[in-house]
């Protein structure tokens, strides 16, 4: 039970219902006997500035998980990035050192690639296609193409975002071909919804059962929508027989990445 | 266990892990099965104006609590006060409507006098002393006068904070005798303590030895101060004999109107 001497870290985004990150920060910590606890805070976008000033001096609070909309706006807001949160203009944590001094880092791409690696999923010479541009798809985009992927297809609604991500990867990832997708029917062995169509099971999921069809029998379809956990992307990709990869194994994938970015793995606060 | 959907409430303040609240109120929602959450905060008075922002746009934040030294700040940063909040320019509790419209009151002499009631302890008629000026011992100052009490010394180690507060009593509440304490030796039937003096151990106690001795055998001694729990005053008032009211008792009793003020009895949230 939450106390008054309790260490926070709070996970920030609008919504913040769905998110996953609470129960497993805080499973972990009660496993542990740690005084330490996650808050979900259901931020409006207006406001996002304003919390990082008032963090500042939010003592017994030792950093933040941000997620959408406000991974771009806090790249912007605080004094550090790492380098892959700079290449990518995003912050997905933030980490409150003592005094206020706020610095972040982008680990969407090295959870998702850490959860294929666990499941002995590997991208090297595969090709792939990535649905949504956004924050969480530049960022995983980014990781396969560092990892080895061969070759990436992006697609989003926005084609424009799509084109800048391609442009951005062509130039930092020379090894991995990157291309704004053409609605060319390849096989993909890898097929990546970043994109948040799907958190509502009436809309169509945002991948053509074609291009499900198409898939080798080796392939691996991926969600980053973490409720439902079963999207209709994932079941369809099921019911062919391929392996599927939910937002929630992401999720807790990501959480060693996302306690170290905080500095609450060593020196932890027992009760 | 707190998880995404957890509806919160906050106490601020610095420092703060000496406040009881998360523990009472913690403890209300979880033999109440409710899915709510006090976090306390511990937080430096140049970020109040930033956390005042902020909590506009905080959309599973109810309300929160506010404690030493933010509650005068707090009082010229929010939208509506209550006429008790307003006559004393301070806030203890403040509601979160939705939209972000900010109302506060200052519950923190009506929590007092409500713990007397509980104990029996009538002050109509009675002369106290009451040690300490600022935001808590105006708001006991104020309660009291409206209660009935006949006279009430105030003494403050700033002779002007006290002489303010004494002059506006006396202009709200002409049927109660209040004064600047001068030192005289009298029988207060009732002695508050609403300074932070007694926050350590190791510092002299706020009330004269003198005073104690010569109290009525029906004489009360209060504390405002939650830790320790049993200040060296009140261990002085207890070996003379004298029953004594502790700041966690004026804790519990305010538990009720700090809930109602940030609205959370009605319709509360189950789980």
């Amino acid at each position: 039970m939450i106390g008054a001497s309790t260490r926070l870290v709070a996970i920030i985004g609008a919504p913040i219902a769905q998110v996953k990150s609470p129960d497993i920060f805080n499973r972990h910590f009660e496993d542990n006997g740690l005084d330490r606890a996650m808050i979900a805070v259901d931020l409006t976008a207006a406001q996002v500035a304003d919390f990082v000033a008032m963090v500042r001096g939010w003592q017994n609070l030792d950093g933040f998980v941000v997620t959408i909309p406000h991974k771009n706006a806090m790249a912007r807001l605080i004094d550090d990035l790492s380098p892959r949160a700079r290449f990518l203009g995003a912050v997905n944590v933030v980490r409150r050192h003592p005094g206020g001094h706020l610095s972040g880092d982008m680990t969407d791409g090295a959870g998702f690639v850490e959860a294929l690696r666990a499941r002995g999923f590997s991208v090297e010479g595969k090709s792939a296609l990535l649905i949504g541009a956004g924050a969480a798809g530049s960022a995983i985009a980014q990781a396969l193409a560092e990892t080895g992927l061969a070759e990436l297809s992006i697609q989003d609604i926005d084609a424009m975002r799509a084109k800048i991500l391609v442009a951005k990867l062509a130039a930092a990832f020379p090894q991995c071909h990157c291309a704004v997708a053409t609605g060319d029917m390849r096989p993909f062995g890898l097929v990546v919804n970043c994109s948040p169509a799907g958190m509502r099971d009436l809309e169509p999921p945002p991948v053509a059962q074609s291009i499900i069809e198409m898939m080798p029998a080796d392939g691996l379809g991926a969600e980053v929508i973490t409720s439902p956990e079963h999207t209709l992307f994932l079941k369809a990709a099921a019911a062919r027989g391929l392996a599927v990869q939910t937002g929630v194994e992401m999720a807790k994938a990501q959480f060693q990445l996302l306690a170290q970015a905080m500095g609450i793995m060593d020196g932890d606060h027992h009760a």
